[in-house]
C-alpha cells in the first residue's frame, strides 16, 4: 500500500489523481510550475500545496507528454519519491524519451488512465475521474516489482481497473479508439464552425454527442498526435477511404443514374458496419462471426427475458447455442447461422416481433 | 387545440408523440401495418388501439420517409383527420410526394422533431422526448391556418419549440447538423467492428460519445440519406478535404521530414477549427469575427463571476465591449481585439489565471 503521493502537474489529470487518493487517506502533495494551479488543486482537497520534506511512496508525473521524460529525470535526482509513473496518452514515444534520459529506469512505470473530459485544468478535476476506467501500465524489464506495486495500489485506490501493455500496443489501441475519434470529432466540429444559427439551433443531442470531446486543448492533442502519426494515420486512412466511397455514393444518388442502386447497397453498407462497430463497443457480447442476431423487443416486465430465453431454447438448440444482450426495450439474440431461421420462427409463433438485424458472414 | 389525434405509425417518434399527448389529455388513436407495435405503444399508455369513429383534429403520419406520400393520401381519402403532419427527416422531398400525391394539400403542414434515439421501436418511445426540442415545421402556400394551428397546439403539447423553415432550407441544416454527423459516426464506428477485445477494453466516454448514434436503423438511415444526398455530399466533401489534409499531415509527422512542422500547424489549425465549431455548438455566445477570447478559471464560489466582470470592466473598456461565457469551472470573454491585451493584463495583474484560447481573424 501507499501512504504518501507527489502529483507533478496539477491539471485534469493530476488533480483527479490527487482528489482520489486523499479521499482514500493517502497524504498527497502538489507540485505544478504554475504556482497558482497546485494550490486551486490544494484549495480543492487534492493534497497540500509545495514538495514533501521525505521522499513519498509513489510520484504521478501528470505533465504534457512533451515533458514527462524531463520532468522524471529532475524529480529523480531530487528523490521526491520512490516510485514514479506518469500518464501521458502516448507510450512508445514516451517510454524511448524515458529510457534515454531517466536516472533510475527502475522505479518507472509508464502509465495511461483511460479517462479525460473535454474540460481541463484543477477545476475541471473530479475524484471519481477513474472509477471503473482502464489505467494501462507498462512496466519495461528494468522496472522493479516494488515500483510496479506502487503504481498498482495507486491505480487500485482511483477504482480504476490496471491493464498491462506494451507500449507499442497501447499506442496502436488508443489510435483507434482514443485519438481517431478525437480527429474524427474535431473533423466534424470545424464543419459547423460557419454553420448559420438556424442550422445551429436545430442541433440536437446527436450531433452534441459526436463533436463533444472535439472542445478538448488544441495544444495538448497536437502534441498526442505527433507522438503517435502512425497509428493514427492508419486508422484515419481507412476511414479516408470509406469516406471517399460514401460521397462518391452520394453524388452517384444526387445524379440519380444508374449507380444508384449500388450508391445506396454502398450507404447500407457503411451504416452496417458502423452498427457492428456500435455493437461491438455498446453490447460487447454480440454475435461473432458465422452468427446470426435477431432483434427482439422486450417489454418491461419481470420474467420476459426469460420467457425469451426459454422460448428460444425450445427451438431445439440449446441454451449453448444462444447468446443474448439484453438492453432497456431490446434484446439481440445470436444464433449459429444455420439455427437462425428455426430460432426465429419459433419466437414469432410464439408472439415475439423478431428482426433480423445482423448477420456477418 | 386539439382533442383528439391519430398517431400512424408507432415506433419511437410515433409512440413517444403519442406519449406526450395522451399526457396532456389528448384522446390519441394508434395505428401501425404492424399491428403489433400498435398495441405495444397502447400497452405503454401512448393512446388506444385502432382508428377512430369520426374524424380527428390532428394526424401525425410518423411513417418511414419514403411511405409518408402514400400513407398520406390512403388516410386522407378515409377521411381520417382535419389535420395532418408528418415526422420525416427530408422536407424538400417529401414535399415534393405530397404535392403529387395528396389529396387535400391545405391540410398537411410538413414536420420534424429533432429529437430520436439511436434505438428504435415503440419501447424506446418517452413521453420527454421532445421537451425543449426544436420542432421545424414546412407549410406550403396552400396550407390552411387552421391546419397549422392544429399541429403548432400539438407541438406545444409535446413541449418542443416550433420553428417554420423552408423545405430546402431544413434540409441544408439537417444535412449539417444530423445527417452528416450521423454517417460521421457511422464512419468511425466502422473502424471499430474489427477492434480486439484488448483495444475495445480501453474505450473511454469519448469514443462512446463520437459512434453513439452509429446504432440506428441502417434502414431508416439509408432511406434519409438518399433523399438528402446533394446536401449531405456537400458538408462530407469539405470534411473529406480536411481529412485529406489530415491524414497526408500525419503522414509527414510519421516521416518527421522538413514537413513535420507544417503539418504539425496544419493538426493544430484542424484542432481549432474544431474546438470553434464546439463552442458555436456548445457555447453560442462565443466570439464573433475580430474578437479575441481570453479564458479564465473561475472558482466555484458564489460572487467569483461578477468579480470577474467587474475587473474586466475596470479594463477602460466598459461592460457593452465584453461578452462572457461561463460553464462550471472557467469563465470564456470576449473581446474586441484591439481592446483584448488590456483586458487580459488587468485580469492578470489582478490574480486571473488568463489565457487566450481563440482569436479568430
Amino acid at each position: 500500500m501507499i501512504r504518501t503521493a507527489a502529483v507533478v502537474g496539477t491539471g485534469l489529470i493530476g488533480t483527479s489523481t490527487g482528489l482520489a487518493l486523499s479521499r482514500r487517506g493517502v497524504h498527497v502533495h502538489l507540485l505544478d510550475v504554475d504556482e497558482s494551479a497546485a494550490r486551486v488543486a490544494a484549495a480543492r482537497g487534492a493534497g497540500t500545496f509545495g514538495p514533501p520534506a521525505d521522499p513519498v511512496d509513489l510520484a504521478v508525473i501528470a505533465v504534457p507528454p512533451a515533458r514527462v521524460a524531463q520532468v522524471l529525470a529532475e524529480q529523480q535526482r531530487r528523490g521526491l519519491a520512490l516510485a514514479y509513473t506518469d500518464v501521458a496518452s502516448v507510450k512508445s514515444a514516451t517510454a524511448l524519451a524515458v529510457s534515454q534520459g531517466a536516472v533510475h529506469r527502475s522505479s518507472y512505470v509508464g502509465g495511461h488512465p483511460m479517462a479525460g473530459s473535454e474540460r481541463s485544468g484543477p477545476l475541471a478535476a473530479r475524484a471519481d475521474l477513474f472509477e471503473g476506467r482502464s489505467w494501462v501500465l507498462t512496466p519495461g524489464t528494468e522496472t522493479s516489482t516494488a515500483a510496479l506495486n506502487g503504481v498498482l495500489a495507486a491505480v487500485a485506490l482511483c477504482g480504476a481497473v490496471p491493464v498491462v501493455m506494451e507500449p507499442s500496443a497501447h499506442d496502436r489501441a488508443v489510435a483507434l479508439v482514443s485519438h481517431a475519434p478525437h480527429l474524427v470529432a474535431a473533423l466534424m466540429a470545424a464543419r459547423l464552425g460557419g454553420a448559420s444559427r438556424q442550422a445551429l439551433d436545430l442541433a440536437g443531442q446527436g450531433v452534441r454527442d459526436v463533436i463533444r470531446i472535439a472542445g478538448g486543448d488544441p495544444a495538448l492533442w497536437t502534441d498526442i498526435i505527433r507522438r503517435n502519426a502512425s497509428a493514427i494515420g492508419e486508422t484515419l486512412g481507412e476511414l479516408l477511404k470509406d469516406l471517399e466511397a460514401l460521397t462518391g455514393a452520394l453524388h452517384a444518388l444526387e445524379v440519380s443514374g444508374s449507380d444508384a442502386e449500388d450508391a445506396l447497397a454502398s450507404v447500407r453498407e457503411l451504416l452496417l458496419h458502423g452498427q457492428d462497430g456500435w455493437e461491438a463497443v455498446y453490447e460487447p457480447g454480440g454475435a461473432p462471426a458465422g452468427q446470426v442476431t435477431l432483434t427482439v423487443p422486450v417489454a418491461d416486465r419481470p420474467g420476459e427475458v426469460d420467457r425469451l430465453i426459454h422460448t428460444a431454447e425450445g427451438s431445439g438448440i440449446g441454451a449453448d447455442g444462444i447468446r443474448l444482450c439484453w438492453s432497456r426495450g431490446s434484446a439481440r439474440l445470436s444464433a449459429p447461422r444455420l439455427a437462425a431461421e428455426s430460432v426465429r420462427r419459433r419466437l414469432a409463433d410464439d408472439g415475439w416481433r423478431v428482426s433480423v438485424t445482423a448477420a456477418p458472414s
